[in-house]
């Protein structure tokens, strides 16, 4: 199984994703801050890979405050959730993560005055969220898998596998697990997604690892693939998913959803209950992150592009509702209207 | 002038264009046999240039050639002919080029029976193909310019500008810089196109160093940019185009073609008449070429993909005729039903 990131009493342990596939190497990560960078550098990422990390990001900088009291406790705690707070802004699972342990502090501080006693329940509460993860992408697997038919080529943008989880099963490729662990043949089609190379780095090394057949395309060749009749269906994750199921994902996703419909090829959305966001009606309420343009002009030291040249790199685009087919959950499976089914399963 | 490919008195010149943007190196190709390797490994790409510098491939090794009579001199001549023939299997300017020294050869027979004539002669039909490229181009973008309003982001993908032609203007970028000539004001985006990169190497080059505006994106980048309305007409070059318009261009070319339909944006083609294939109903039959993997798992010698994955590596697509808005060539413009308005224009 592969284990993204893992609470250690020594600190918390992440597989450095930047250097893979040519290096499997892991980074002890033993406070706070060195964890808020890590996600802003992308030493890990994916929307729950995320979550977790925060979670236990905040355990550990809570476990470390030197203050005696729960007052002082508090305010640490506070600064270091704002400091996780402002690492990445689109993927909600962040947020969602904060808002879990800012819940359990509360209820920590309800039932003891005890300063390492609270310390210890949230260090508790991040681990569940870690277990809750690795549960949930079982059940996502289970409730996907039974979407897509034996001997199906599936496409896939990005890594929204086990490294863009806690680990073991993944989103979208947790759905392929799903379906090759109910009996069915499956192969991959992977996006290299540029700028970061998600597909062809990460997809490509834990599909490889597990056996499971892939094949690496260039962002640009989805179309030409799909209309050579060749891929059965498309199963991408999620970084935010907004009440009327408009759904922010890594940039690309949207023209892989525009190219679906145009081959009559289904379209899927695998995310944890986690990842949708009620708060917002729509995606155009989403924020899209703006990243270093170096992302774009270079791929570790070489340069590609002219000194100085103008770039763009929005790191996610929204796919719009009516282009997805289905968003598969840990809850289920949820269809048009996504306003209605969404808000249903949440409530489940 | 950017000039990339030239006649000099010790052989053919080229740009490297593997080494843009890094560095701005020439080399100097002093046999046939080099022209061919240097079209093979993409020293110099681009369906016109391809074939003007397989032109000048010919007359070089024609010339260089040792029989004495005209009947030695008809078998190098073929021979060097059907190696240049198998450098790329795409671009139909190669074939056209070649046909053009062939008809050049038959007319020199016709004329003299001394080698050394037939020789001058063929030199001086490769440099007609070149002078005639230039011009064409020149008209080409005076054509396409009409049709970019002032003030227009146009997008491109791949390159089709000085560097895809024997200099100076270009195709897709003729018509930038014929609109700009025009007295226009254009901003371009330029899609990187991987996995060669012929967007951030070489249109943003070209472009930079011309002074008009230029963004890159990555190609997965199109559809969000065009979503957000940033994209007023889309121009992009050919290798091939069958007489029904249904176009071959670098890869990922159809992916943008669909994504321009889906947010109302023209789509057009440029392309020199001599990229159109007559004998070709519809782009179906067009070959398409296969590259090697290793230009999707590595850039330059970093890799980016674990060892020994699939890849497909297809250099082109075909866009179906009807989503091009027009086919804009050096003898006018060109709209549907393009099976009757080629084959005017062409007749023309």
């Amino acid at each position: 199984m592969i284990k993204t990131v893992e609470w250690t009493d020594e600190g918390v342990r992440m597989i450095d994703q930047r250097l893979l596939p040519v290096e499997e190497k892991y980074v002890m990560l033993r406070s706070y801050d060195e964890v808020a960078e890590a996600i802003k550098e992308m030493v890990v990422r994916g929307a729950p890979a995320i979550g977790v990390s925060a979670a236990m990001g905040i355990a550990l900088g809570t476990q470390q405050a030197v203050g005696t009291s729960v007052d002082d406790l508090q305010q640490d705690f506070d600064y270091i959730c704002d400091v996780m707070a402002a690492t990445r802004p689109t993927a909600v699972n962040l947020f969602w993560a904060i808002e879990r342990m800012r819940a359990a502090f509360g209820r920590a501080k309800a039932e003891t005055q005890d300063v390492e006693e609270i310390k210890q329940l949230l260090v508790k509460e991040a681990r569940k969220i870690f277990d809750e993860d690795i549960a949930s992408n079982r059940a996502l697997g289970r409730f996907g898998g039974e979407l897509i038919p034996d001997g199906a080529t599936v496409l896939t943008h990005c890594n929204a596998g086990a490294l863009a989880t806690a680990g073991d099963y993944g989103t979208a490729l947790g759905v392929i697990r799903g379906a090759r662990d109910a009996g069915k043949r499956i192969a991959v089609i992977a996006d290299e997604t540029r700028p970061f190379l998600q597909g062809s780095r990460l997809t490509a090394w834990e599909l490889a690892k597990d056996s499971i057949p892939v094949t690496i395309i260039t962002d640009n060749m989805a179309g030409h693939i799909m209309k050579q009749g060749k891929v059965d269906a498309i199963v991408v994750g999620a970084d935010r998913i907004a009440a009327n199921g408009d759904t922010a994902n890594k940039i690309g996703t949207y023209m892989v959803a525009v190219l679906a419909r145009e081959h009559r090829i289904p379209f899927y959305v695998a995310a944890p209950i986690s990842t949708i966001d009620l708060k917002l009606s729509s995606g155009d309420q989403i924020p899209i992150e703006e990243r270093n343009a170096r992302e774009v002009t270079h791929i570790r030291n070489q340069q590609l592009a002219p000194d100085g040249v103008e770039v763009h790199n929005p790191a996610f685009d929204v796919t719009p509702n009516e282009l997805v087919a289905a968003i598969i959950t840990d809850k289920g499976v949820a269809r048009q209207p996504y306003t209605e089914t969404l808000r249903k399963l949440i409530a489940s």
